[in-house]
């Protein structure tokens, strides 16, 4: 259903570009398992490598923001640009670092409140209050 | 600039059932200060009470999300939806409830992280892979 | 600001084309006004003809839904798409066409209603029931 | 394939405050069909109750926009916001409540012109004219 | 699945409005294939004729952009909009009318990068460079 | 403005980080402009600097897509995601890099088209044809 072709194991391992993104992204993770995202990548082995790197640093490692914090950001954002696969492979991603029932739950009320007031704003064209403002003096 | 007129507080003190939204916000918040958002939603009292119910027991009070990180969600998604005028007054509650400089520069690259795999794994029609789903039995 | 040169009435009467597109928008709507989007698109004549025409057919003229709420709807998608010139100009054509201030408040209400739980079905992945399937035989 | 476990009949028997809530649905809705929305938000009682009743006030009852107005309304922002599942379900109400096809086709041709200007206008940055402004006085 | 009823090529035969367009997209494609789009159109022969004139003058003929570029530029538009059937359609298109392989991946690095730029700078709300400005004079 | 404060070149001159990037920038567009996104960025340097690592990679240097189409693509996305600055930033910069007038209004048509065809299909909900499938054996 992709645009694109997936990438099985087994072609994976005839390119030593793309085995070493997926060698890492088992290590990283500690499993087998390589979610479609990467198999899809694997077309384009630079964005591959640069993306992995990239998301390690971020979503991984040390940080001002804990684990599922970070999924939480993303699923937001996932949400907001209607990427339904992103939903998913977060949803998933922040349960096994630790997401409880009661954090999902209170995440989806905010996500439709600031959706909802986001579209109230825009509608009325609501003019920022100079206090807000950071350049302002 | 508003699509619609914004209320004085001249104005609210003649509405009772503006002033009372007033001057809850000003209780809670404990602070004089109404911001145009209000001030636009005056014009209609009832949705500007929904409103504001809503965001007190969504954005307020306790719950399985601490009030920096609820924020943090808060300005993703309006940055999703491209609202200014909301990145801007939760990017202020933000710092007024602690948040950091180094949480919100990681907030940023999130954002920008997420936006760009949303994008990419939406050009690519990645499908989602059975294991992410939650009712596949 | 716009990225490219609005044209003034002066250089508007030097070209026939965009001539004859500014006249009927002033013959149309029975006033002397030409709102900025014109004065940009008249740099491609050939799209702002195209883009004219179809306005006049799908929001002027008969038709099973009235001028008021044609706006309404443009408003809603205005809102949603975040195009701030368009809420503006649109808001005043349905204020000038009819609009109360009522239908106008609850028009934001929708919006807002709708935004919020589109964000929440699609953070939940909700799939659809097949009640709703028009193809479903 | 949602991120949430969608609540059957049974269980919602033995929730008091889901019952309540599905109990009202199937009143107000004079039908025995609870739609996947409603149990999938059933795993917080407490937004699934927020909701119902700001959709029941804003969508149905007493109002300056008529029921099928205020549908095609939500129709346009659900497609702005593309969200496939609430595109489906109000469709389906909005035609249940009286949409005709004309008015269906009609509000197809609004959002996609809509759409349109929302993106030309955009790409050219068009400054508001002052005359759309509400308090430029 | 649509919201709409897709019409077959028997009934399409019986309309002559319908027809006339599905020949001409026969005849200027030089194929046999229909796609689903312009069945879900043919229920409004009006607006199906005006978005396929739109179509060819648009994307078809002479202009200062080549045939694959303009599809991806569509590609990239859809891949923002979120339009999963938009993406797969103009992806087999571009294909079809030479976009290679290097090309497509290209696309999506571009695409990535923007969205993430995108966002960066909205959360950031960067203010506009005067340099920027067409009409600062 | 921002909600982020902007550095001045005094103050990239003091961090050895900031100004390795602010270096290259001038060394690579041969200008001593830089625009407020990089002054903005500043204030994370990894991100700055990963960024513009990316930026470098992937609108710069050889590549199967020449300059100016890469741009009409960044400006394509940054149009559908309504970001202002990037709109402003990108149109400066696919002129400078060669977009003739032709070209810019040529891209605009079909973003305005795209966004009409992407709303209307989603409205239909119109299936995706097996023809148009990648992985459909």
């Amino acid at each position: 259903m992709a645009t694109i072709r997936l990438w099985t194991d087994e072609e994976a391992e005839k390119s030593p570009a793309v085995k070493a993104v997926f060698d890492d992204i088992r290590a990283v993770r500690q499993s087998d398992f390589i979610n479609n995202f990467w198999r899809a990548l694997a077309n384009d082995p630079v964005t591959m490598k640069r993306t992995w790197e990239s998301l390690k640093a971020i979503m991984g490692g040390e940080g001002p923001l804990d684990p599922v914090t970070r999924e939480l950001i993303y699923i937001a954002v996932s949400t907001a640009n209607g990427c339904s696969y992103c939903i998913h492979s977060h949803t998933a991603a922040a349960r096994q670092k630790g997401m409880t029932d009661a954090q999902h739950l209170h995440l989806l009320a905010i996500i439709g409140m600031a959706s909802e007031t986001n579209n109230l704003v825009t509608a009325l064209q609501v003019p920022v209050d100079p206090a807000f403002l950071v350049e302002s003096s």
